[in-house]
Parts: C-alpha cells; structure tokens; sequence
C-alpha cells in the first residue's frame, strides 16, 4: 500500500517526487480533470469520472447511482453560479494498483447561499485501466443551520 | 479486486459463500464487533477499530485525527441515550488485500433528538494484519433543518 500526501507530490522535493508513483499522479491528475469539466459545467464530462455501478452519497439526501447520479450532478451544475472547486489532500493507492481512496476538501458557491466549504472522500477504481469514481461522499465542516421554531 | 454485496455473504446460498474471501468475512466482522462496542459505550473499543493515522469526517464539524478523533467519539458517545447501529451494505477489497472499502447505512438515536437515518463509507487498511478503519465519513439522508429566520 502507497500513501502520498499531496503536499508531496506538489512540493516539488525531489525525494518526494520519487516517491510519488504513476497511479497516486494518475488520480491527482484525475482530480485536475473533474475541476475542469466542473468549471465548464460540463455534465457529461462529470458523469464520466465514475464507474457504472459508481454510488453519489450527498449530504441530506439518500445514496444515488445510475440516471439518479446524473440527475444529482445535473441539478447541482444547474443551480445559479455554482461553483465547485475540489482538493485532494492525500491519495491511498493499494499495492494491488486496483482500488485507491482521495481525501479532500471542497468549497462549493451558488448565488444567494452562503459559501459551503467541507470535505470528501473518494474511492477509486480501476476499470479499463481508467481510473473511475466508485463511492463518493462528501459533507460540510460548517455547523448545521439552526432549526427554524 | 473483489466487489461483495453484503446480501451475498448473509444469504446463505452455497455459490454466494463460496465468493466472499477470508478479507470480506473480516471486514462484516470489524462492522459486527464495532457495533457491539457501541452498544457498550466503549470508547477505547470504538478508538481500537482506527488505525493511528485515521480520519474522522463527521458532518457539520472539521477531519479529525488521534485526540480529537477520540475527543469526537467520546462526545458522541455520551450524548444522552445515545444508539448507533451500522449496517454494512457492499465490501470491495484491493486484489493485494491491503486496501478495502465498506459502504452502509447507520441509524442514530439521541434522547430528545428526531432518529438520524443517513449512510457511511470507511476505507479500511491492514495494518499488521489487522484491518484498521483509516477514513470514515458519513451524512445523513434526511433534509437539512430550515434556517431559523
């Protein structure tokens, strides 16, 4: 088992660099991608970082796969100026090279709502040699609203 | 790498059985053994199923790690009336079996609070032979409160 803090991979050290392997670069540059297709609002291009059989678990809603996956992302990009912007912290690839897990952080902006800032976790696997979004949860670090009397 | 579903494993049919690994019994067993520590509101059995270096990524609240991880659980674990029950839904164990993940839904209890229904994913790594819990997040399916005005 392979575990790389980002801070590693990015910091330029050579020691670092060496320790970093093709599949832990493989998954930053993944998390590279999916800022971009997010930053185009490009619903496709984020349907497509997952596996077919790939489980989206949003905070306050239950677990959704398939058309119901597509449907979360599609209302997600579709709201008023959202913005999503992912960072991985630390990628865990197994010696296998088959199942990998990415830790992060986000902040998500949409017009009228109070920035959201939080954290994830994604679980990765390989199919096809590509590796794929498999489980993907995620949930703020800010205190809960206040229920209303 | 080996993808179970649980229903798989607890069924009992012949072919099912004879598909869950010696790695996907252990893991349903570290989910069986830390419910029975939480029935027993037992902190240090509850910090035993992490390994040193584990996240916790509790909604509505920052990662924690080592003290505040164990600070979290006690907290959580001396609320009044407090019930939590896990139920693993799918294992997917690393072909190198050092990697795994388990994906389920929980169920919390709380004197005086409405029950919490929501889902969980942990990632999971041997750690000298021992499956150890390494990144645990979960959310709840229920709608957020309403803001107070």
């Amino acid at each position: 088992m392979r575990i790389v803090l980002i801070a590693a991979i990015a910091g330029g050290l050579a020691s670092a660099a060496a320790a970093a392997t093709s599949d832990e670069q493989a998954i930053i540059a993944r998390e590279t991608h999916w800022n971009a297709v997010l930053a185009a609002h490009d619903l496709e291009g984020v349907v497509a970082m997952y596996s077919p059989d790939a489980s989206l678990m949003p905070p306050n809603a239950p677990r959704v796969e398939g058309e119901a996956l597509r449907a979360t992302w599609k209302a997600m990009l579709g709201a008023p100026g959202m913005k999503l912007v992912l960072k991985p912290e630390a990628v865990t690839v197994a010696g296998s090279g088959d199942l990998a897990t990415d830790r992060g952080t986000y902040v998500l902006n949409i017009d009228g709502a109070p920035e959201d800032r939080g954290k994830y976790v994604v679980v990765w696997k390989k199919v096809g040699g590509e590796w794929k979004a498999f489980q993907d949860i995620f949930n703020s670090d800010l205190p809960a609203a206040k229920p209303a009397e």
